[in-house]
């Protein structure tokens, strides 16, 4: 992976050489302090092991009797879902075997999806590190019963990934599924290059070695300087530029396969550093076809803004045809590739000649080793960034509330929260 | 439509009844205005007359020669391609004509949509005002060639919406293609009740004179009082709340159906608002998803933000089966919508909790009224904002300048702006 960060200097908001130095003595403290952790396998820090502590054999081994079906279901919500969703999405043209991700609870859309599946010929992977996710269980309910209605045994068609007890753990040994345990001391949000994101591949027949491999080799490139270290680099110029007022980083992939990839880095970046009244907002956008919807903000718009833009170096290309249609005989004998990346250096252009800060994130291709490489350099920059801005970078106390109170709500106990919301302010207008 | 807005009220950022007394005033100046502009047709103010200018008949009779197709393929971008969208994804329940979209010009997923379509059976709509858009006209070059290697006569399954001329035009002219003209004095964004939004949904065979009859709904509910119309309440609270602070919009449906919807929203209001150092940042979510990635920000992180949180009043459900599944029972007897509906309430809650100001919209079904009513009230909704704030809101001068740059370095002609993009400043860490 390679970072560019020249559009990132002597911008408004923007950083100097100087604040670099200055930043580089703390990404020097901060790395002992994360190399402290991963050494103590420390709750979080243990994510940033993965590449060495995941057993891809293991996971093989674990999928291996269902062969290969004609599609996956994975049902997970947030961390249970995003990374498999994103290695599966980057990788889709290398597999037969679709995808498909249940992980929302729209009744509609869950109806329309179990009648487009081949239900006799589907894996239903279920992922929830409790085992008691009210969303997860809840689809999983409904699965288990329309495979019942049509007649599959859904007993032979189940792979469960979750904690050592729970509801999920129980059903595993009650009907002999097969399982994979959830890593230690792994958040779900950090969890992509371990059972919880690679399972899913594994049952696409995917190269989960490949990503695994990916993974270590932005591992390697961990180090106490951001000079020699794309991730910390990458993580200290946020946290530097969010200081400085970038109050939002819009996470920008040029290539559709990667579209998913900007939805997990923006659960990544909120969950863990959205606390304290802090913490730089994601937005999800993706090049060329933003550039017809945010651009005009990004440049024109408040002065609160980074955007990242990240690229393969390497793709399939499709030749424009030459044609006779007046005007356009200049896009002959260029492919839709060329376009794509005359469009990604126009923009950073264009945000640069106003000033406005971005990066340009390089992968050599959207491939194994590619997309392992730049999930596991996301997460380090995430974890840089928690320690720069002193945060609890791997919990995430917000989200509780509401699970209570919706709990409450359903008649599963006695909430405060739930009667909160009966308490709710109204100012109608129709 | 019905907006509650009894959550932005008292919070921090957070208006005070004083406030929208004054808010109350400015809306009703605005509103002469706006009116003033829809009676003289101005560049713009003629999107909010659509209800009654656009012709339903001409757009059924212009797509009846195509009958019923397997699958519409739209070639287009940004405001070309998201109302299109937006209304196939919220009515796709009502018809077995497949939508795909051309919206970027990736060449792996083109590749990959062309491979998967039935080419002699799907109709192509091409979208471009101009009739000159690179990337329109590139992936259209593209697909004409497909058909033609699949032995598919294009000239028969094409059609145009674009222009009085330009390249797209001239090639409905040359090629007799059945075609229909974008509207006068409608932006791109603001025209997915017109031609350009409402073909596809025609070629789908959807209800396009309830999408307008719900357009109409909410045309109707305009007026000088923000008390009494929720489009441009909504309008003046966002509005109000930017003044002081919320610079993020999150616009978080609680129906997949919507997903499309937020999109087509944060163009609109990127695109409109987001020029001279101001405009507030859309962000797009997902209910109940983004609970499990962006709540911990929106409730703890930086108080910069709104969250704008819509629903359906009704939509099919389905029962969650009763289980054996120890902590789970309470969930039996409840459908997957109540759930739902359950983390919505608990999600504004949860916000209101710490003072986090959110606004409450509801349609009463995605249905084609509720769909039109919900894109009219918004743009209506932007056009307020816009007037309160003293925008331009229906230019978008910060997109030139990276269209001249890609022309430039694709060989199209001389331009300055290509020759910046040579000069980009690079400071690499690999």
């Amino acid at each position: 992976m390679e970072l560019d960060i020249g559009n990132a200097l002597g911008g408004s908001p923007g950083l100097t050489e100087d604040t670099l130095e200055h930043l580089d003595e703390r990404v020097g403290i901060a790395h002992e302090r994360i190399e402290q952790g991963r050494a103590d396998d420390e709750h979080g820090y243990a994510a940033l092991n993965l590449p060495e502590t995941v057993d891809t054999d293991a996971i093989r081994a674990a999928v291996e009797p269902f062969g290969t079906p004609a599609a996956v279901l994975t049902v997970g919500i947030g961390g249970s879902a995003l990374g498999a969703a994103t290695i599966s999405a980057a990788l889709a043209d290398q597999t037969d075997v679709e995808a498909h991700f249940l992980d929302n609870v729209d009744p509609e859309d869950t109806a329309e999806l179990l009648d487009s599946l081949p239900l006799d010929d589907t894996v239903v992977n279920v992922v929830s590190r409790s085992g008691t996710t009210a969303e997860t269980l809840s689809n999983f309910l409904v699965v288990r019963e329309a495979m019942d209605d049509a007649g599959v045994d859904w007993t032979e068609q189940t792979f469960v990934t979750t904690g050592d007890d729970g509801n999920l753990r129980n059903l595993a040994d009650t009907h002999d599924l097969p399982s994979l345990k959830v890593p230690e001391g792994v958040p779900g949000r950090f969890s992509a290059i371990s059972t919880v994101g690679l399972a899913c591949a594994a049952l696409q027949g995917l190269d989960i070695e490949g990503v695994v491999a990916g993974a270590q080799t932005a591992m390697d490139d961990l180090s106490g300087s951001l000079y020699d270290s794309p991730a910390y680099a990458y993580g200290a110029v946020c946290y530097g530029l969010a200081e400085r007022g970038a109050l939002t980083n819009a996470m920008m992939p040029y290539a559709e396969s990667l579209e998913y990839f900007a939805e997990w880095f923006a659960q990544l970046w909120a969950e863990s550093l959205g606390k304290e009244q802090v913490g730089q907002t994601p937005a999800r956008a993706l090049g060329a076809t933003d550039q017809h919807s945010q651009l005009q903000l990004y440049r024109a718009g408040p002065r609160d803004k980074l955007v990242t833009l990240v690229r393969p170096r390497e793709r399939e290309d499709i030749d424009i045809p030459e044609t006779d249609l007046e005007g356009l005989s200049y896009l002959g004998g260029s492919g839709l590739g060329d376009l794509l990346d005359a469009e990604f250096e126009a923009t950073e252009a264009s945000l640069a000649a106003e000033g406005r800060p971005n990066v340009r994130i390089e992968i050599d291709a959207v491939d194994a080793e590619g997309i392992g490489e730049l999930l596991y350099a996301m997460e380090a920059a995430t974890v840089m960034y928690g320690e720069l801005a002193g945060l609890s970078t791997f919990t995430q106390p917000a989200v509780e509330w509401g699970k209570k109170a919706a709990r409450g709500l359903l008649g599963g106990g006695d909430f405060a929260e739930a009667e909160a919301v009966a308490d709710k302010r109204t100012f109608t207008i129709e």
